[in-house]
């Protein structure tokens, strides 16, 4: 297997953290995005969705999407799961994961997407180009304050976001809370729930993914 | 076991379609968003989200989130297997899934959110207030003309949409194409792919769901 990743973006280091769990060694190609290197015709054979990270398998099926990567390598390496355990609590952390996803993750995203010169004309990652959007970039700052407040309360009431064990739904919500730096947010420090939380889960080795 | 449904969203429509396909009898509690009943207290206290659909279970637990809800009936009722059989399978059936809900489903609702007097200050469903952005819609317009072009691609090239099976991608495909039409926007006739697949789905006496 191979891992085609970018150090600096915030979804191959959803699965950098969940390989890091697994304790798998998978080989990692990087792909540099900063000199758009998905964008070349070696990565577009691979991956027409310009998208990374991506997974290659042996015999050569390449896997797209950070969560259906993670699923794969659930399947193929069950311990420790990290996608729930009984059918509740499967169910429950693609819940909670989900959640992470679209109103932390894809939060960020609007906000710095948006704005940065960098990504003009391209407000989404992908085959297709799009104008940048400025107050989809205020909606995005504003939607990260909502997430922020949301976690904190479910932080409160569960030691993990999907509840009593870590699991991806936790490595989406830090990957989300951390890479929130970049449109200029960070949890204030009266969401205790969050700061303990955070505290908690940077702290195991796979944080450093 | 109980869905909280609204008939004429797309989201409850995945579920049903899903349930139907597994031929299970769930009961179902309307939840009327034309009157915002998802907002009254006896909702709230079920689903803090404010979304439909949910599924309550026997012992009480609420699993949000269309795809969740999916996981857990695809653990309980395995057949027939909607999610994937293999690992390759799985994951591949969950690339193609959240291609269809991101590039299409998330198109068609930020086109038609964004633009309906009845959503204005409501443009993203769930507890928080949103205003509309009417370059957004405009966007969302664009990708989904993109989605229909992509879907055709890969229908050309596959029989179903992750591959040689129906499974919950093609359910989200349909109810996204389906939906499309609260944009006023309908896949071209020259996409004879798409249109091939689409009658082939649509005869399944699920898509009546």
């Amino acid at each position: 297997m191979k891992l085609y990743d970018y150090t600096m973006a915030p979804n191959p280091r959803r699965v950098r953290i969940f390989i890091a769990e697994k304790g798998l060694d998978i080989e990692n190609i990087a792909v540099d995005l900063g000199a758009k290197a998905q964008m070349e015709d070696a990565y577009r054979a691979k991956n027409p969705e310009l998208l990374v990270p991506a997974l290659e398998l042996d015999d050569g099926t390449i896997i797209g999407e950070s969560m259906a990567i993670c699923r794969y390598l659930e399947e193929v390496h069950p311990e420790p799961p990290l996608l729930g355990r009984t059918a509740i609590e499967k169910a429950t952390v693609e819940m909670w994961q989900r959640r992470m996803e679209m109103n932390g993750l894809a939060a960020v995203a609007e906000a710095f997407r948006n704005t940065v010169p960098g990504f003009a004309g391209r407000a989404i990652a992908g085959p297709h180009n799009y104008d940048q959007i400025p107050d989809l970039a205020a909606r995005g700052l504003l939607r990260i304050e909502h997430f922020f407040n949301d976690l904190n309360n479910r932080l409160a009431a569960s030691p993990f976001v999907a509840g009593e064990h870590y699991s991806v739904a936790d490595i989406t919500a830090l990957v989300a809370v951390d890479f929130a730096k970049v449109a200029k947010k960070r949890p204030d420090e009266s969401l205790t729930a969050l700061s303990a939380w955070r505290e908690k889960v940077s702290a195991r080795p796979s944080a450093k993914a």
